[in-house]
């Protein structure tokens, strides 16, 4: 019945995600959800990152697979601006969510979303301030999500001849995770606990705010996060801030479990892959929502990348002022130009 | 041909929303779009408020009546979130729109959608600084904006007994509006430019940012504005404010050419209205993004009210602790409690 779902019961359900007085208060929450704005008295001095991102039934997620539920959909809209807020090197303050719900949307649906949002809010030490509840055809969601600086912001403009590249983890996993939901594979295909965890990493990405505590103050990298494929980002790095970079095709790291199904899928045989056929594998793989940070030789020996767990994979060439600027993949066979792999969102 | 339409297209088109860099720099915008967030140096001590809405076809506008174009939508989807932000006496700083492009949607479209919001943006003088582009099913689009509050928030918590309560201008247009964009109504139906007028208010509506600038300072009024109908929205604020409030059915003031109208759409026949009658029709419309403001008598002796142009309606009455919120129609007729009328958004 659409009478079972009222506005109020939806704010009432939203309502639960909101933290105690007190600690509004405590964070400058002056004013919560329920009125016009919310209002917020922001650490003064501090610089605030700002971003926003939305996701529609049948674009961005297929509930009917059941590989999808709508608590991931509540984990994921949150997640996915927060994985941005760490990308510029912010830590999460505050979020705005919208909802858009179907005809015959249930109270009990509303608060699956509700628990998956919850759950990264909280893990994400982020406040719920405001939103928006609205009728719509499918299941729709936004999210804008506030984040302070305590140091510089980190951007992808910002690397510089010199700099060495890092990724802050292995790849792939998120890709074999879109075999799943779009039905290129089952669970059954899989070996032991691969399936449920290349589900996890598609449907709750990890936003890497730890990395942002970690370096936070010491250096200012500049960095991306990794939403779209790896070649797609490399690129974007390399065109904002107008460089060459080079990349070396053996150091890409794969999650050791996902690159044989991925190389299944891509038709590439039975026998050991070729360095080039396994950088092509992870140049194109998506949605691992780790970081790509470049850091100066001098920042690099203050924070000791690797003892966080970054992983060097190249480093920003000198080049003339009027050459464009490109990635360079460095293998063994050579050099070749980066071109853009992978899914494209739009 | 869906190719004609690139990310890379749409992100061009967009950015030439983009305040020269003088400008965003003027105002604090350390980075805009185009990276994983925008980042802000926001004046210092200077609380912010941050509120967000979206808009759907088929739900909030229906393009293919040909009485809503997307450049409407483009207004409208910035313009209700600085209604917003005039509501809490916030001055529009800078705003984030995401949109959602169904398949087969032109890049002339697209720009026409872009015209819209810069109008919007234009007068409201708030800085575009990010988005998101998707695909979507139907056209989508949410905005939120965030303002600065060179005073303390308007909210909708602080009516207190004595409050004279004050509506910012005529209602009534708006309703005319939605019976032509649903079809109740043709514009061959309505005399004059009043269909013209009609669908302006109800496609453009117009933030009364004009009431935060003259007020901004002098007087901290408790306010709501109009997007629901009066009676819901007067309901709302007297239950924020947990008050009893009384409203003279007589004094809520009308757009003349629209009350007419409004009256044949409700069958309320050839003759003279009652002032029942009249008020109930003035109760029940929506989306005249005016401003329903409280202020104390003090305040009310600050600023001149009349001057500008603000009409008072009601006052908050005393009431005991225990009773509950509610609010007053008081007419010749007596009193009644006002019951929520009007078109429910959700």
């Amino acid at each position: 019945m659409a009478a079972s779902l009222s506005e109020e019961l939806v704010w009432e359900l939203a309502h639960r995600l909101v933290a105690p007085p007190g600690e509004l208060a405590r964070r400058g929450v002056l004013v919560g959800p329920g009125d016009d704005c919310a209002i917020l008295a922001l650490p003064a001095g501090e610089a605030v990152a700002l971003t926003t991102d939305c996701m529609v039934e049948g674009v961005h997620f297929k509930l009917s697979s059941g590989t999808t539920t709508l608590a991931d959909v509540g984990y994921k809209i949150a997640a996915r601006s927060l994985s941005d807020l760490a990308a510029c090197g912010a830590l999460p303050h505050s979020i705005l969510v919208t909802l858009g719900l179907p005809a015959g949307a249930s109270p009990h649906e509303v608060e699956e979303f509700m628990a998956g949002l919850s759950e990264a809010l909280r893990e994400g030490e982020c406040l719920l301030v405001g939103g928006d509840v609205h009728r719509a055809p499918h299941w729709t969601t936004c999210s804008t999500a506030l984040g302070t600086l305590p140091a510089k912001p980190w951007l992808r403009s910002a690397l510089t001849p010199g700099m060495v590249l890092y990724i802050s983890g292995p790849l792939g996993l998120a890709e074999v995770g879109i075999a799943l939901l779009t039905g290129k594979l089952s669970p059954g295909d899989l070996p032991g606990k691969l399936a449920g965890l290349a589900l996890s990493r598609i449907n709750r990405p990890r936003p890497r705010l730890d990395l942002v505590k970690a370096l936070g103050g010491q250096a200012t990298p500049a960095a991306i996060d990794l939403s779209d494929s790896l070649s797609r980002c490399l690129i974007q790095l390399a065109e904002a801030s107008g460089v060459e970079v080079e990349v070396y095709a053996e150091r890409i790291p794969a999650h050791p479990d996902a690159l044989p199904v991925l190389a299944e899928l891509a038709g590439m045989g039975e026998g050991e892959l070729s360095p080039q056929e396994r950088a092509a594998l992870l140049l194109a793989s998506s949605e691992d929502y780790e970081l790509l940070l470049g850091l100066t030789e001098e920042d690099a020996k203050k924070v000791a990348p690797e003892a966080l767990g970054l992983i060097p994979i190249g480093r920003v060439r000198t080049k003339s002022a009027s050459a464009p600027p490109k990635v360079v993949l460095v293998s063994e066979q050579g050099e070749e130009e980066l071109a853009p792999t992978g899914y494209q969102h739009f």
